[in-house]
């Protein structure tokens, strides 16, 4: 069995994501393929970048990860397959993967240029299908990585906001917004260490706006709390409801942590 | 083949289910994972309870069907799986599997607290990925149902609300309302046996607001009607509309039939 | 392996799409079903005609396609099922299946009568789950197309808005708009053909709001920008933006394009 994961911006009320997986069908019917989420908005390379990242590691070794989010679609960008030890990650070469990538080595990165494996006509709109699926379909079924066209030496990086902590205090900024409105932030479990947790308030704005705590509901309904979420990094949420709505919040606010 | 439904709040636009996915596949490549819902609105444990209650049985024998919708999680609230003659029900203890239990000779009710069979770190925020996911994959490679933790008496029962027949005359409420703005009750077909369906009137807030048919287009574009649903339980629908929005009708409205 | 794809209004917060597919499953336990969108909005037959169209020639030879946009359900209305070449279409007898059939020599069309295939009792509402399911399930085993029901000699065509082409101008209309907010009209490729295109321009209520060019980011973002989409046909686009509600384009709206 071999395992293709899809993250895109596609949405769900169109078929696009259908063709895709009609055309990876057509080259590799024995595959497995998952989707990581189609609900990306619209052209958010950071949005992506991070449910990538938050997810790729939870899939069996040998998995494909398909990503695009590709506002540059059919301009000169490139397209990437990038080779790590246990993982192949494809999508256009706009920062997309760099965030899953950032803590992999890795052992090779090609771009598609290999026409031979695309579908003919490519279209200038939608190389999920006519490039990028039945490169991934192809690499599952065991074509050579070195195959997919010529060897490039770096992938662009989308910068990761670096997190600072000075003393009793830890700054950073919300990357993620859930569907549950709760707004994850670049601040990592590691930073947090050593501090004395049960101090800790969470501040926005130099307002404190939540304790430090563990899990939903040790505030009551509708009260704000900080805690490090499942991706491993802190989260800041509203048991029962929404932080993003409740609190105002928007990607890019910066947090910070005073014990 | 051996398949595992999921039931879940977590949405499609971020990685939640992908993860949980991936999880499931790397420790049970040959399962078959159908998705029954992620669209449950955030923490409406009625309404995941409703859905799964009204899908589980169209499933194969030896389904195992897991549901998340789970504002405690991370707090102590036990999480179960529970073993009926062809399925196995696995979720958290909130009341979220009991309406598809109603009916259902429940031979086994185990507490999920062998810890070894999670995903470590364990975290507080998603157990979907670090305990019902890890747990569904193995009773899904025949993992023995008694190696999940302590047996358990009883589980969380929600409410049914009991509709009421009098005469000529039921009375029920609201319990689902789909995506087309269909409205459910918990007026069963058993419970109008006998009524003269022809001269039968639905009533909302006092007001006669349909007549009872059998199918949508029986009454003319935008009007509202009465049916026996799919799922076997009175609906009021519009024909081509959405009865919630045109009625203003929200779950728990008290619904009557008149004969 | 078979495959099964799936193309309805039935969205993705109910249970509807799960309770067909483990119909499906109790049938044909070795079937891999495809989404191709849920996302149709609710009984836009013309909406699920463009994107069955748009998808199904992507999937491999010997797939069915079942498609379930049906406003009529629980009428008299027929169901079908069509045999070309390499497929199965199969839904109601409603125009649904027409767009995608276009230019598809068709070898046979059955109506769905055999009511021993049904799943019972039938409902009034739901025969995504109780006839269409559990049809498409059997065809996927390999029953015999001739055993669906009696033979019919067509089937409801919609009307497909016929494009003009007058020298250096071609007149069409908006036929579909996806969650990018791209407009595709009816003006195909070939009808294109031989325009200066670098000359051209997209006209919309007697105003030039485009040129025609090949990918979005060829003009700056928030520009329009007119080009032959991955369907091939000529969509409005705004390069990062959503061109329908910019331009306030709806379904139906005339469009023209001058050289």
């Amino acid at each position: 069995m071999k395992i293709i994961t899809l993250t895109t911006d596609f949405g769900d009320t169109d078929w696009f994501v259908g063709a895709m997986k009609g055309v990876i069908l057509n080259i590799q019917p024995r595959v497995v393929i998952v989707d990581i989420t189609h609900g990306i908005p619209a052209g958010d390379i950071r949005a992506g970048a991070f449910a990538l990242a938050a997810s790729w590691q939870y899939f069996p070794r040998k998995s494909i990860h398909l990503a695009v989010v590709d506002p540059g679609v059919g301009s000169p960008r490139p397209a990437i397959a990038v080779q790590t030890r246990d993982s192949i990650f494809v999508g256009p070469d706009n920062g997309l993967l760099s965030w899953a990538l950032r803590n992999e080595p890795v052992q090779g990165i090609r771009r598609l240029e290999n026409e031979e494996l695309f579908l003919h006509p490519v279209s200038r709109t939608f190389h999920g299908r006519d490039v990028f699926a039945p490169v991934a379909a192809r690499l599952s079924k065991g074509m050579s990585f070195n195959n997919l066209g010529p060897e490039q030496k770096e992938f662009v990086q989308l910068p990761w906001p670096k997190p600072r902590r000075t003393g009793n205090q830890a700054e950073g900024e919300v990357l993620y917004i859930d569907r549950f409105g709760n707004a994850i932030t670049n601040l990592d479990e590691a930073l947090l260490d050593g501090l004395d947790q049960a101090a800790c308030r969470i501040f926005l704005r130099g307002k404190s706006v939540a304790p430090l705590q563990h899990f939903y509901q040790e505030v009551p309904t509708g009260r704000a709390i900080g805690l490090v979420s499942s991706s491993g990094f802190l989260e800041i949420a509203i048991n029962e409801g929404s932080a993003a709505k409740a609190l105002k919040l928007k990607i890019g606010d910066p947090i910070s942590v005073h014990a």
